[in-house]
């Protein structure tokens, strides 16, 4: 960490700032006299140290991290992938490619079950459908709620796909235990509570990005829940909110090599609520495998414009083979150019 | 509502999908023919259609509302202000302004009572402190907890000022009765399961905007809390994330004309956390007043740069003291002008 | 067209305004009365009406546009797609890939000469360079100007590669006359007056995205390019200003398949100015193909430390050879996968 | 400016750097040794040294400035406010309130000089209007042009206002001589080479902010202009584009103090293109005037709805009028709280 002091600072008060430092963390402190002003540097383990402390005292101008504040996310501590196991068929991090596919809500059993052996049969190893939904309005169908966790297992039952939903609070853990990873909502990549009850439990998590959180910001929710002592998180990029409406969101790409290297963890990005359009689905999912996700959540719905939510961006499960038939081929010939 | 349909509709795919209409929703529908494309009106009560379901639609090209999704919160249904009575002397949105004013986090019960002695001195009539803490580092300073609480009302009871405190998960419900005005923080505002337990309780709510939150998805958060029967909601600007880092977020002060316009309810803005810097908080906080805030909330703290929070965006008393002169000398004038 | 008018106005207003639509422009206009307001719908060319006047009538509560503003980069108006060709070799935008690499800057015969035949073997088929160079700061290196044209002029003629340069200024266009592709960079993308004048020679055009410019705009000012008579349009994402600062720009992958929908024109990738990160210029150009890029333009340059501008986001020849050979390589796959 | 080197580097690597840095700039360079890194200091004019040129060597991880990368424009080497005497009536950054106002473009001879008399009558002090209009679509009315800067200056003469108008190409400077004050509109914050000419006038420049520029982008445009010799800048605020779409941009206010503290040019606000809607003018602006503003910059229309450009966001002459009296009276209100 580097400290910038004021140039209106004084020996005397750099002295007991300096003092400060020394006992309060345990850091050795240099000093390094400028033109126009001083400034500090400190040796040692600065993650606990909080930036915006020090960037409050009175003779500080500004500070800057020179290592990053997350340390179980962190590739340098970490330098081997996250591989994260489902089952006995399904491994995250590994290299392999694995596609999350299915509806944005669990409607009814026959829906679920006919989606998870359609997305299935063309390729998907995980399945995915919303029990709690998260609306922004309070008029908008909510989901089926427990009925809806129950019918997810019926599809399990019925195709061995594992399952993927959504958890909306803490008191819902209880209810999720006999789902194979249980999703962080881009809504509550911050509710801290939700996230710290999830470092208690021993199951995968799906953190997706929040609509403006920075990557770091992104890592240290992830370090949240690792913190807890349960290291099986996965991130999931979904896009960011940005000055463009054409698309409801803006994939960002570039977040899975950044990710791939600042981190350790795995990288999922999920092209349906990135673009909020069907037919820009493809092409996202194709980029997203070309720059090095290691999977990909897509909603399908057997009748898109009959979905209860979400219905705008989802496949049909023909349109859904197609996307994964060039996916899966796209990933052979990546593999083969690297 | 207004849906236009995409040149390659049918007639009998574009009579199929009126029907549905009619039959779903308790709508008329027109029908006009444009030289590319065909548009369809909806009239009737339209708040509980599912958009992004209509735009699903194979036929649809896009969809425009007409009336805002929006109701309790709608201005057009509710034309008077919502004023709300806090306490004998403490009554928000009747064209008074007030300060609710306090240390980011409660420390000690020294601390906050000497806090709220001060600051009511100068002229705040409620009295902020955070028990619970939403920090991005699990590694920081999470709150004192409900002995934060229990500070609280003690200053409370030394110095007759209502408290505002954070809420960060339902279960927490409980815990808050005693409190005058729960606050929940930005990075709650779309949780949207602690909204609907906070509709259920009679107890004034102080919603901040989300980071990243539009005009419209905010008030559609008060609607979340409104429809449960709860209609004590207060709305909090408190900066938006842009693109520019001088400061911590970019205040929106447009919002402040923009919700008295669209809504009923009242306006707060926090030029502390929308500035991240204390030397912005006064300018702020007078341009908060001359665009027609109905209060502040400003970070005090005796100590700022030993606060164990959100120093460098706190002013001291006596700073505090200043800010709050200046605030009340410009609320007269600009009442005097109105 | 449509136009949504207010609950308050009268039909004597709603006439005198339907006349004046009529009178002013050659469009027919439909009425259609819903519960709470009155709506219009305009049938007829509406590109020439300007949809800020007609927010601006008392009577208009807002309007939305059916069609889209821009015509000639229409792809509903010319279904087939654009393609340029520079030279025996070179054509651009028929399916197949090209690179466009070389210096951010050209600092003397020596670099640029050696540096075309570096890209020229690693499978670039053309040569960029800046000779003028938008700088943020103006006591920055500004390019070599005059200088800089010839000595692109002298690598063309040694390796046979035609050149691509950005213009700064409507003045310069002469100077111009023998540059095979013009670049517009990020910066004038809306300086309309240079866009205006290039709109009267006949020469391709690179037209790079504002830095914060929406497609519509950007596809605005090729249609003001277009409609001065030249329709040689290359369109050049190069990442758009968000929140996150990890990287320089965040790459708007989305664009590619959104501009090949709505326009004709080819779309070009600019991995290097996206990132500013050279470890992040393979993952992303890799995207861009995967996602359906004509091209892509990259820096390139013999000694990035020493680079007069941009070294951090230049690749070296030897870098440039492995990502080309990758990027070759997975267009061959993707034209498979098709 | 301080350089933290990567971990990998080696001691010799670190020596040769360092001789560089010391030869190739007239700085002194200290080293310190961290745990993980070692950090560099150096020391001197620093403001000359581009920074990307440093971020792009091998051994660097990353670079951070002390001092700001602008000098004339700095307050630090400056700290006297700039004041720009415009005539014997109009001098700005004074500590006096000043309102140019006008229509957004200006369309005939009546109409200028009737909102002339007008705005002047309700306490305006310059006359703005434009002659040279840049819009995005190449099918909307484009100005005047050399008729309309006739125009303005009949407009001057029958009232004595100074005039305020925007140039959009260097090779118009010269028609420009006889205007009192040349605007640079946002789209051309950056255009280099025509801050460069206005850099060898003597005219006061006013200068909006880029639609996505940071202040410190705002203010090296500044130091462009005032790099060549001219030190008339005045720097406008109009908004910056954020993901909210109520408003047309959203207004920074924080601009205003910032800019006050970081430089000593003056500020005006621009709060009718700030939010796009008339009747958010009058509270934008009271806040822009309850954070410190030297001026605004208001559009006026005799007849909005028949404006040529912008009618959405004109005031009529008896709007502004109301605006003028409530602005006025808060700037003597703020006076006298100071």
């Amino acid at each position: 960490m580097i400290i910038v002091l004021k140039p209106s600072a004084t020996e005397e008060q750099i002295t007991k700032f300096t003092n400060m430092l020394k006992e309060s963390y345990d850091v050795k402190v240099n000093k390094w006299d400028g033109v126009q002003s001083t400034v500090l540097g400190l040796i040692g383990d600065t993650t606990k140290i909080d930036i915006e402390y020090i960037d409050a005292q009175d003779i500080v101008e500004n500070v800057k991290r020179v290592q990053e504040p997350y340390k179980k996310a962190n590739r340098k501590f970490h330098p081997d992938n996250t591989v994260i196991k489902i089952n006995d068929n399904v491994t995250i991090g590994d290299g392999s490619l694995h596609i999350m596919a299915g509806p944005c809500s669990v409607e009814s059993e026959e829906q679920i079950v006919q989606i998870a052996k359609d997305v299935k049969a063309s390729g998907a190893t995980l399945l995915r459908g919303g029990a709690f939904k998260p609306r922004t309005s309070p008029y908008a169908f909510q989901g089926l709620k427990a009925e809806g966790l129950d019918l997810l297992k019926t599809a399990r039952r019925e195709t061995g796909l594992p399952i993927v939903t959504e958890i909306m609070r803490a008191s819902h853990i209880d209810m999720f235990e006999n789902v194979d990873i249980i999703q962080v909502g881009a809504r509550n990549m911050q509710n801290f509570e939700l996230l710290k009850e999830l470092g208690k439990i021993d199951k995968p998590i799906l953190l997706k990005r929040g609509l403006s959180a920075t990557i770091e910001e992104w890592l240290m929710s992830a370090e949240y829940i690792m913190a807890g002592g349960n290291d099986k998180v996965m991130l999931c990029e979904r896009g960011i909110r940005t000055y463009e409406t054409f698309t409801r969101n803006t994939l960002d790409i570039s977040a899975i090599p950044i990710i791939k290297k600042l981190s350790h963890l795995p990288v999922i990005v999920d092209p349906s609520h990135a673009s909020g359009k069907s037919w820009l689905v493809e092409p996202l999912a194709m980029a997203a495998v070309a720059a090095g996700a290691d999977g990909l959540i897509i909603e399908v719905h057997n009748d898109p414009p009959h979905a209860l939510s979400d219905g705008a961006q989802s496949l049909t499960p023909k349109q859904f083979d197609g996307v994964a038939k060039k996916v899966f081929g796209l990933k052979k010939a990546v593999d083969k150019l690297n």
